[in-house]
């Protein structure tokens, strides 16, 4: 797999949760899928998600920088959300903030198997 | 350049900054630097690293994860280190603390000039 390749799977994996297409979510994360250490599985990844959503509704994905060296792709998402509620331990409650999640991901073929993700934390708490 | 030849280049830097060999940063490191979006120039950068190893005596660079796309590449660094006061905002005052930091770099030749970092400040919180 080229990079170029391994780049628009995992731009076709954005898009699969900006469209909120759960059915579809198994094309792109692997049965077994770990999450900062965490067995979740595709069902437990998929609850995650949908909490995601659920508590941040304009929630979109975007990727600002995407690094790709086959079978591992490193992505800088920025966020422009609004969290309804409790963010991160953060008293948010419905103010607009912007902040980045520096992720890696590890595919076996086209499918996530892992994620390591760190979200900037500081940066949402120094909008507050 | 290479994927495992910016990834050698990204080595040499991790082990400059282990050895804080300061005179040797400039070759690693531009003159035009920029951290997060600020523009503080190899001087700055320089300084913000000294101070790191100031507040974390037994501050350690090891590389977790590499994904190399030249001109650009990213880093999973794990830490395992006793700041001495406080860190991230945290009352970490010398208890022995793990925690990742994900980021991003981009190149120049071999010296970096951007950097996107994002530290596991909620890691940190777990563990006091």
């Amino acid at each position: 797999m080229t990079q170029e390749q391994l780049a628009d799977i995992y731009r076709a994996y954005l898009a699969c949760l900006n469209r909120q297409d759960w059915k579809a979510l198994g094309d792109h994360v692997d049965d077994a899928v770990e999450h900062n250490g965490r067995p979740l599985g595709l069902a437990g990844y998929r609850d995650m998600l949908v909490q995601d959503f659920a508590a941040i509704p304009d929630l979109r994905f975007a990727a600002a920088i995407l690094v790709s060296q086959p079978p591992r792709l490193a992505a800088r998402l920025a966020f422009d959300c609004s969290p309804k509620g409790t963010f991160l331990g953060l008293a948010v409650n419905g103010r607009r903030v912007t902040f980045a999640e520096n992720v890696f991901y590890e595919f076996a073929g086209a499918k996530i198997v892992s994620v390591w993700s760190v979200i900037d934390k500081a940066a949402v708490e120094a909008q507050l």
